[in-house]
């Protein structure tokens, strides 16, 4: 007996922080039936945030409907928000997908795509300022489920959101197996991934580097038609 | 004031699991002054084993001298044990590398290059039986130093080796400013990461899945001069 196909796909653009990408795809890959689409305007490799190409393995005009549509983060939201291939086969592939998705700053992509307006949702914690801008009702979280949209928070969060999404698409069983199987027992070294518990120094040093990428981002928010705070 | 270049290299195979590989890339590519160099034998597209194809930007031959040389596991390792390709470089780099690294069964990969010959390391819970025949004196956690030696557990654990070793080349406040930036703050929804805290027909489940792997493995082992055990 084999499992009925559950068609998965990521929205591959230039500039996506890897691991938004790269952790909920080891965990979803692995769900019976699972067929994975790598999707983006071409099957040119794709410049990611850390020195790793990205293949896509279809285009968004060949790719299938998809079950579960997830859409990673990074720096490429800003152009990714403004791209109507983008937007456009995101709404198009939302209308009959069982779930839509997406990981860190992927959630502005979803809503400059008109899918997350009144939807409770997470981001990035740098980014949660103005996320109410296009459309989403933001809840600091981890992960978020409101209906058929599940969001994750910044970048390493993707991995808690695919296991989360993964037991509701198989059962908690086969989302344990898969945790399981990749030894998924975290233990950081450091208590520093929230902005609350970090020394003032680290944080204010964090916040310096993202001040620029901001001000761009907010930027790009206008360039999409929404009004970003202006600090 | 620049950083100092600060070479990260990454050896690349086929069938790699491909988290493995990309959450310490994350995390290290981040690093001040990191240059990641992922080195393969060709320049050729790797398939991983989850619908991602690896890109390499150097081949053993071409790759500078590393700092700090880092394996993935995954499948592939067992031919990559048997390649004097990937051993080799592996012996050459390690001689004036400041760090020796693995996640998951790349340790296997370090063993088969004479790197692990009674060093304190650890490697996949499911391997951990067949660890001492490559050399390894096996340590059951999640990252284990010894000396220039770094090695991390199962998949995810390299997460936790990246900013463990980050921390360790470049401080502790460079370390948290990456897990922030990274918001590694993990909530896995579900309690069952290691083989002693998940129900018995989720272990029986997994276990039944890796037995053919760990057959396969085992040949793959003796094919490379060593003992396993026949369990």
């Amino acid at each position: 007996m084999t499992d009925a196909p559950f068609h998965i796909g990521f929205v591959l653009f230039p500039g996506i922080t890897q691991l938004d990408f790269t952790g909920p795809l080891q965990v979803l890959h692995r769900l019976p039936g699972a067929r994975v689409h790598l999707a983006s305007k071409t099957l040119d490799p794709l410049p990611s945030d850390c020195g790793l190409d990205l293949v896509p393995n279809t285009t968004f005009d060949a790719c299938p409907q998809l079950d579960l549509i997830c859409v990673p983060g990074g720096f490429g939201v800003d152009d990714a928000m403004r791209d109507a291939a983008v937007t456009g086969f995101l709404k198009a592939q939302a209308e009959a997908a069982r779930y839509v998705a997406s990981v860190c700053t992927g959630a502005f992509v979803l809503g400059a795509a008109g899918l997350l307006a009144g939807k409770r949702a997470t981001t990035h914690w740098a980014y949660h300022g103005d996320f109410a801008t296009v459309g989403a009702v933001p809840v600091k979280a981890r992960v978020v489920r409101d209906g058929a949209v599940f969001t994750g928070g910044g970048v390493t969060a993707g991995i808690d959101f695919a296991l989360t999404i993964a037991a509701e698409i198989a059962g908690e069983d086969v989302a344990w197996a898969i945790q399981l199987s990749l030894e998924y027992d975290p233990a950081p070294p450091f208590d520093s991934g929230t902005p609350d518990r970090v020394p003032e120094t680290v944080r204010s040093g964090v916040d310096a580097r993202y001040a620029p990428r901001l001000a761009a981002f907010r930027e790009a928010l206008r360039d999409a038609g929404f009004s970003p705070s202006d600090s």
